[in-house]
């Protein structure tokens, strides 16, 4: 077996072209109240704004699009706790082909519903890594369908990075890029656009406390996974990384950032309040760590905003 | 006393120059979902991301920078329900004069801390127009300063326009345009905005059925005023026509659209949920008019999403 091949910043010029039909370019927006609050320029890429709500949308299309068509033909299946789910569903049926979605019992309505809503077939699971891997596996068995993985994937990688793309074009003089970190497709993807950008450009990981294997993996220098679901309401960062994606993080983050739960809440806050866009909280992670940890060394920070979709009946500000 | 001059497409063009560095170019969003409730394409002006989070910085900025030097050092003044209030506690403060705000007392408490935080001197006052209207002209008799009021207003109705004229440019082939119409400031200026397009376009009002004095005066052809605070959830559209907003209004609008407190609920929740975009009650009247009242005969819609100023404590559907 070979070593799994890295992207390359070429490649994220790849998957940006392939996607360009059918992802949408989100705006950036800025707020000079934020801004004083970190001490810095913050450049928010509101990915909250993308197709499905979430950056999802951009890994799974490319994954979907990369596909010959015979194996396209087959169909394509996931394990997802709920964006690169509806993403998924959304991208198969921009291609007209049949997806299998394996979902956690718990994952938002919200984010069952939308998958729903998108034709995609459900099949639920127990809410671990393991009976979600089960799951898809044997989707895969019975119909041949090829597996897009959430997030320890070439293509998807390619894909998310092209939001960090977008952002450096825009604007170039950013000395940093901040993204969240669950499974580590944003950041590895986002390390991977950066590489290609011709200023230098500086790039962290945003992770909840409770849910640190990023922070412990680069520092350590070695996958360490989370022994048990994490507690955390960022519920798109409670996966661990994968090989891949832990071996573009560590060869190309300069650090990772934690912040605590009511950091969190206090930063979705501050972005539906000051920005007046829907952010999930695992999109208001990066904020939050940065308002936790102002850091000194960057005046113009670009912020990825993951994803806005969040239970307007379930609000953490009002349990 | 000569007539109020109207403006025109060419004074909004003057307008837009003038406010062109300090407002935001917003973006446009748009939703399949929400295109096939509806039965049109829509394109959704988000103006809620406009600085302090709605349209009327736009009219704010043109009348204060449109003011000359030694009108401008005497400062300014104005009463309003909280978005104007804001909008011209900013302009002020980036022209370096001082502002004065008499707000209602019952203003929601995120548009009165909004306008204290901008620097501005607050006055309270009942919440009748009459005592609004007594209280700013003490305010000018004693100062000198000149008043900005929100709506009716020349040089405020130019700069609201400067939101059509965007999205025109932008989507040149809109064949409608809908606004919320409470002073009719916006509606107004986006009248005026539609003569100067090339292409055909209506221009619609739309209001909550409560406050339906915009209605009631297009359908009798005669300016009629709200007799008392009408109640609805949409506060900033409380207030009645003026003289100059409903002469241009009559001449140039082809409908005004009515819609209940509960499709204002409903629209708004969608937004939300759909654009992933914060949206006051007041904005979500022109999708909750159109969801009501689908307008078979047109087919690309523009809808200009007023404003973003919510108390996030107190949502209307967990009330």
């Amino acid at each position: 077996m070979t070593a799994p091949t890295l992207p390359t910043a070429a490649d994220i010029g790849v998957a940006a072209d392939r996607i360009a039909p059918y992802a949408r370019r989100t705006p950036i927006l800025r707020n000079d109240a934020l801004d004083e609050m970190v001490g810095a320029q913050l450049f928010f890429k509101c990915e909250n704004l993308q197709h499905v709500g979430a950056f999802k949308f951009r890994g799974a299309c490319n994954a979907v699009f990369a596909l010959d068509e015979t194996r396209a033909q087959a169909g394509v299946a996931t394990h997802s706790s709920g964006n690169h789910a509806a993403a998924l569903a959304l991208a198969a049926r921009l291609r007209g082909v049949h997806a299998t979605i394996v979902m956690p019992e718990d994952a938002p309505n919200v984010k069952k519903r939308a998958v729903a809503e998108l034709g995609a077939e459900i099949v639920f699971c127990a809410p671990t890594q393991a009976a979600r891997e089960a799951a898809v596996e044997q989707v895969i068995a019975a119909s041949g369908a090829t597996l897009v993985h959430p997030y320890n994937d070439f293509h998807v990688i390619c894909g998310q990075g092209t939001a960090a793309r977008e952002l450096l074009e825009d604007f170039p003089n950013v000395d940093a890029l901040v993204t969240p970190v669950g499974g580590g497709g944003l950041l590895s993807g986002t390390v991977t656009a950066a590489t290609g950008h011709s200023g230098d450009v500086s790039v962290l990981g945003a992770e909840p406390a409770t849910a640190d294997d990023a922070f412990r993996s680069f520092q350590a220098n070695r996958l360490i996974e989370l022994d048990a679901p994490p507690k955390t309401i960022a519920d798109g960062l409670r996966t661990s990384l994968g090989p891949l994606t832990f071996d573009i993080i560590r060869s190309g983050v300069t650090d990772i950032l934690r912040t605590d739960e009511d950091e969190i809440r206090a930063a979705m806050r501050l972005l539906w309040e000051r920005l007046k866009i829907v952010v999930e909280p695992s999109g208001a992670v990066p904020l939050a760590a940065l308002l936790a940890n102002p850091p000194s060394r960057f005046k113009r920070i670009g912020v990825i905003i993951s994803g806005g979709n969040v239970d307007l009946d379930r609000l953490p500000w009002r349990d």
